[in-house]
């Protein structure tokens, strides 16, 4: 196979270039990181975990009318995606404080949020992701007001339905990250679901023991993420078929 | 124990006095009727499986903020519930063609829809519940523009949820109804789903073998009608541990 244009290399994931025009190949890598990449480690089966739970989301969500980027699984760690232009903002969905909220409001971890809050975050490493306010998306022209409405629009559908679908298999969805690009057909461009949503981006807890079953696992040093995910996947019947077992992380930092 | 005023006696459910004013007990009967009651049967346990079915639904929607009338399950045919004014409209959700748009716009069942369709149908068991389109509705005064808007937010949102709690156990929601009513908070009166939801008011198919888990199992004599709604509950964690075992219906007519 000819080597691939590599378009950009992430913490937790690569683009290639696609085979056609407007595509790009996604790879998952194993690295996890945290706390803005200070803590570093290689999980074993991570990436293929990721790889076919963002393919089951981002399939069902599309199967109820939310355009996103996933166009096919290509392997056990790449799916095709349709390239678009990433708005530099983390939009975040909070059903339940944790992690940063809590922090910041001094709410207790768990405390059930009044309705389920939108946060924005500026997408810059070098800054640390910065909550940012919808004065400063519009100050600094990230994105149009219509492009924020369309925003929280998307946003909250994919929590209703995300929720559903986790309280069907007991787990309850406390938090999750997306990002959005926009994408053109013809002269018409519309918002389209891209990055992932994986348990590296989603704050997820079993409804009956609270067991964390996401990134914060690694975060907190809480036991084998590979086994958390692997659990998430597999209530969910989407375990991969040839997936290496679980195994402990490789810590590299 | 007092004998309980009966306020309403449906079909497939019976309203008594609730013990304190603005509530009901929603008793759950095994009846089970299709063609607007041309066709009735018992169904042993189905009336304690919807109990628990729909209190799952419910609660669930409640938690991502869509308001409903269900306050707690007494005990394994009644719940407790919010008393409110139905609007005397059914409210139909359709992801796939089946039943009756399948045959009036001569769509093959199964066929995805280009977006999730609503209907509404005017609640008149003399009449068959006729479908109305929004000019009957506004003519006749059933629901103002502002209910239509929000029933409609609600319907979609509901959607969204049960679509996506619905695909964690590997059915498809093909389409379901709900009856939404009135309720006065001091003055101001807001719409609240109330009604149920159940096997009873949703068509929900097997995803891989497209094995029908809903009433159509009755209507069209396609097996036991307990068992299919015996394994949509097993599927989500929601059996009922006293429930009688499912059992071959009496046919009453």
């Amino acid at each position: 196979m000819a080597r691939r244009k590599l378009i950009y290399e992430g913490k937790a994931k690569i683009l290639y270039e696609g085979p056609e025009p407007g595509t790009l190949v996604q790879y998952f890598k194993d690295d996890a990181t945290a706390f803005n990449a200070e803590k570093k480690a290689v999980i074993e089966g991570k990436g293929v975990l990721n790889n076919r739970l963002s393919e089951f989301f981002m399939t069902g969500l599309m199967q109820i009318g939310v355009p996103t980027h996933f166009i096919k699984r290509l392997n056990m760690r790449e799916q095709l995606i349709r390239q678009v232009e990433i708005i530099p903002l983390e939009v975040i969905v909070r059903n339940f404080a944790a992690g940063t909220i809590a922090k910041r409001l001094g709410l207790e971890e768990g405390t059930p949020l009044p309705r389920p809050i939108i946060e924005f975050c500026y997408k810059d490493d070098a800054l640390g992701d910065p909550l940012v306010s919808e004065e400063h998306i519009a100050a600094f022209g990230w994105a149009s007001q219509q492009d924020l409405d369309d925003m929280v629009s998307m946003a909250l559908r994919v929590n209703d339905f995300m929720s559903g679908l986790m309280l069907a298999v007991g787990i309850r969805l406390v938090d999750f990250k997306i990002e959005i690009g926009r994408a053109w057909d013809n002269d018409f461009m519309r918002l389209i679901l891209a990055d992932e949503i994986s348990p590296d981006s989603c704050r997820l807890w079993d409804i009956e023991t609270g067991q964390k079953l996401d990134k914060d696992v690694f975060r907190r040093d809480l036991g084998d993420l590979a086994d958390a995910y692997t659990e998430v996947a597999r209530r969910l019947g989407v375990l991969p078929t040839n997936a290496p077992a679980p195994s402990k992380p490789t810590l590299i930092n």
